[in-house]
């Protein structure tokens, strides 16, 4: 995608470009276009452009306790890819930005690590990024990714279909565990090694899906969110919503970071042939309903709040 | 560029959510394509997508005293901004990911305004950008640009002239004058509000520029960027290096936030047309030379090491 090789980074002498230069070496020929001022990529003719940009902070977005250096990385950069799939986008490049304070000096090349096991499983590259000191450690990923026709939140219509993938409920059980002070054990994987649903949105869009979403501030919240932006209502059946093995339902409906991907359609989508292809669940869960306001129910009944987890208010 | 208008922004509930509606209304126009997973943006066809990433940290990047808040967002941005304007790209859109710790929350539209000023001068849209909480205040804006001819560090060859744009060592003496506790002065706004080069750059490639970068380092700092990615020796007159007035040499040699721009052509380029066009001055400071091994030197004579500022040892 682009011209100028990792192997190949010619910065001048420094600290910070000291730093960058191992990272690139770590990277190996999962970076490219590093060390001009801005990289240089190509986007499929006729395809649109599209990005995104997440940001993990210490201590909002995870503790230092709970997850490795190299888990940190990845997670920071799957959850800005999950965005991608949100949008059944083909990623053609991740820039990083690491503010990096003295204590975590020693773990810049586990998280580095991390950033290039979530490029790996995104088939992608790392094109650019920025390192900064600071007191806090914050990762900014900004993703790119090309798609002929992008999976929008504002394409759900009257009786279309609602369909998840994945199961439901795991990141907030190991993040319960976790507070208090247990192992998450099986629950663990699936809150420090979410997978983006890159190949299952394009798979699900091929067959027909309109609008979609990741889950990544709880299944109600962010249904919400496609409600608001389609102007419809949505009801789902809490009985056909798929719960992680030993979650709960509440869980399971409220629980974010959850990088599945939640999509309407019009029409029936085939879910035994989705399960064969990706080993995952397929779930139909609800529909879009005629209804007086735009809003998400539960078999009729009206949801409490923003009950979805807000990492600005805590 | 994009398909949803910021005036029409729907996210569900939620104090991130009402903090994003809040910047949207004030960016209006200025915002477009928030209030999806990502945003959808079009490249020009035949042109390459050109993008860029930058951190700018408070007590790394900037002091809180030194600047109204404002003047930050609008700086930050810029110095990414900056980053196109060295690769001579136009720019097509900005994604900004700013953590705000409690004591900033009060200062959040201004700084939205400042983001805003610095769009409208670079005459592009915010697409895209996060809201975390934490410690700390940073912000880190993602640049989108479009080129049909990226200008890179790597093409300058010998006998090349070396130009600059601008005058240097107006930003370095306003921190020397802030440290101290006086009034920057005539100095201030050169730290407070520098401009993006980015007409002036595609108007250099036009005229035949063929290797350029953006004065972030410091002049001999960046300079040693293009020679390290050319693979040759540059040479400098000081006495042919325009100084900001009221500032010394050394602050012109190796100050650094100063997004003028530098770049090589094999041959003369007209300064007068170009002061003619964009009210400021283009110098000619040097040569790419013979010379046994990449370097930059100052009429012949060596120059010490890493003396541009490097935020990451600072």
């Amino acid at each position: 995608m682009t011209t100028t090789r990792a192997d190949a980074i010619s910065l001048g002498p420094g600290a910070e470009f000291d730093a960058i230069r191992q990272m690139s070496d770590r990277w190996g020929a999962r970076a490219s276009g590093l060390g001009d001022d801005a990289a240089i990529l190509r986007v499929p003719r006729g395809d649109s452009l599209v990005v995104s940009t997440d940001t993990a902070v210490e201590g909002r977005h995870f503790k230092r306790a709970w997850l490795s250096s190299r888990q940190i990385g990845y997670r920071s950069v799957v959850a800005a890819l999950s965005d991608l799939a949100a949008m059944a986008a083909r990623p053609i490049g991740v820039l990083v930005a690491i503010t990096v304070p003295d204590a975590w000096r020693g773990e810049l090349l586990e998280i580095a690590d991390g950033v290039g096991d979530a490029v790996d499983v995104a088939q992608t590259h790392i094109v650019g990024g920025n390192l900064s000191a600071g007191t806090e450690l914050s990762i900014t990923t900004t993703v790119l990714g090309a798609a002929f026709a992008p999976l929008r939140r504002s394409c759900a219509r009257l009786d279309d279909r609602v369909y998840v993938t994945g199961q439901l409920g795991g990141p907030i059980g190991a993040v319960r565990r976790l507070l208090l002070g247990q192992m998450p054990d099986s629950f663990g994987d699936r809150f420090a090694r979410p997978v983006p649903r890159l190949a299952e949105a394009r798979w699900l869009v091929e067959r027909g899906a309109t609008a979609g979403i990741d889950i990544s501030d709880g299944l109600i919240a962010d249904l919400r969110h496609v409600a608001a932006a389609s102007h419809v209502a949505i009801d789902i059946d809490d009985r056909r919503v798929p719960v992680f093995d030993g979650a709960d339902i509440t869980s399971a409906l409220h629980g974010g970071d959850e990088y599945e991907i939640l999509v309407t359609a019009p029409h029936d989508i085939d879910r035994e042939e989705f399960q064969r292809c990706f080993g995952l669940r397929l779930s139909e869960i609800g529909r879009v309903v005629r209804a007086p306001e735009t809003d998400v129910t539960v078999r009729g009944a009206r949801v409490a709040n923003a009950a979805g987890y807000d990492h600005f208010s805590h």
